[in-house]
């Protein structure tokens, strides 16, 4: 397939890699020149605009950080945007963390110019789309998702169709997204309580990783809680912005949600201290500020 | 081993069987007549009290629901208490979960009556109980821990020795219980919000085990969730318990907690709605009654 892959990100150069490991054509765009250095060394065309990168594809991929972006790189600059440039009937795959209602609203855009849209954020993180783990959540018509299937299960494991209509594939990763961002933070709340007791923190994390309080973060998350500058895997910044998505639509249906509420505190509250583009594992400093630095760090 | 074992609910009835399979000479107690017949029926020795269980035995074992019951078993009634009647320098292990403060001064009192004790919480739920794949974590001394062992491996995969002092075991579980505590609340705010839009629970569990938003708990409790009236493995009210003894010692420490202040307010509200002895999966009640029942139940 020919593939326009928009976004060559921590998550999307993995997965712009796995296409071209499949055998897929992939033309990819960033604003890092080092990004499009690294696609051409694994094989594929570095371009230097969405426009160009979306130019004779049959699918255009766009691993961007949000639905504002999504929409900037598909409809900004009218006839030189990325959508305008798409030869006529080509599908469009939106991979990124969106409101539900920002997914409609693009896939009417792009319907009423005549191309398709399947609405399909993926969950797993770097390491998922770096192994071709990542789970898909995807809705679209069945049509759309048999066409963009093998592309799918190039970087994914679990491809899961979730429905005939854009928003729901951003419904299901929402949910997902709530417990990821509650589950990172009571992670950090954990890691703390212990410090403050002097117990041995990878102790700790390796007892409660095989007991029943255990998570998919704890396991992914918190080892980088242990170190004081951790490499950026996914920043505090992209939790305040999903969180945010998650409590925009509980606001939405008024739909109280606690510990969603609890979670954003202390990952804006990180932000605000100035460690927003840090790993989100460091959503613990808000802790160290909240309550006084105790770290027994052994 | 002779053992003595008091508390055979739904832990201690599957660990007390597994000791006997592993060859172990146990005497339990319980106040249910039923637990007896169980334990006779696995091939133990059902007697009505504690000291009964107690005499002559290497070894106690409490599974009872809390601090304050084990301290009413060993130390009520005084020279008629299990304390009392268990042989000179016996070995007691306390496996139910407790401040670690209470698991410190219960060792003192029975240090001064010439007694070793073993502050050694589990988890693994009832499912780990029954397959013998409990995660214990131990603190003691090596000799006691080494002595002790053989009964362990009979009903724990990982079985953590943690320090030499009481307490300490004591620590971690409740480490792990704030995360079990909020990874329950966590779970039934995500299944709240999938319902307030009609998104299929069981579908959003399936999706969400293979996602970065999964848990133990989530794959556990989640199933029961989308269940009317599930069968209770463990109560809600064990949670308003465990969660309070996690603030507890955040009050003592000053530490402020905010998620597990947010979770435990859930687990309180649900029992204050009258479902105090319901599954703990039930908290989900908690947030029908706060936001109104949405239930798409499919």
């Amino acid at each position: 397939m020919k593939i326009g892959f928009v976004g060559l990100g921590a998550m999307g150069t993995p997965m712009a890699r796995r296409l071209i490991e499949a055998g897929h054509q992939v033309t990819g765009c960033d604003l890092r020149p080092a990004a499009l250095d690294a696609l051409r060394a694994a094989g594929g065309t570095g371009v230097a605009t969405a426009a160009e990168a979306a130019r004779d594809v049959d699918l255009l991929w766009l691993m961007v950080v949000s639905g504002d972006q999504a929409e900037a790189v598909l409809f900004n600059g009218g006839d030189r945007g990325a959508a305008a440039a798409l030869p006529p009937g080509a599908l469009v795959v939106l991979g990124c963390t969106q409101p539900p209602a920002q997914a409609i609203s693009t896939a009417r855009r792009l319907q009423a110019m005549g191309l398709r849209m399947l609405d399909a954020p993926v969950s797993g993180g770097v390491a998922g789309a770096t192994a071709g783990t990542l789970t898909i959540m995807i809705s679209g018509s069945q049509a759309d998702i048999a066409q963009a299937r093998p592309a799918f299960e190039a970087v994914g494991r679990h491809c899961f169709d979730v429905g005939r209509e854009a928003g729901m594939g951003s419904t299901v990763k929402m949910i997902n997204q709530l417990l990821c961002g509650v589950h990172i933070a009571a992670a950090a709340e954990a890691m703390h309580l212990a410090e403050a007791h002097g117990v041995a923190l990878d102790v700790v994390h390796r007892i409660i990783g095989v007991s029943a309080g255990n998570s998919w973060m704890w396991g992914d998350r918190g080892p980088r809680m242990m170190q004081g500058e951790p490499p950026v895997t996914s920043a505090v910044d992209i939790f305040v912005k999903d969180l945010g998505i998650v409590l925009g639509q509980g606001g939405l249906h008024k739909v109280a949600l606690p510990l969603s509420s609890a979670a954003m505190n202390m990952f804006l509250a990180t932000s605000g201290l100035g460690h927003g583009k840090c790993d989100d594992s460091q959503v613990i400093r808000a802790y160290r500020a909240l309550n006084g630095d105790r770290g027994d760090r052994s």
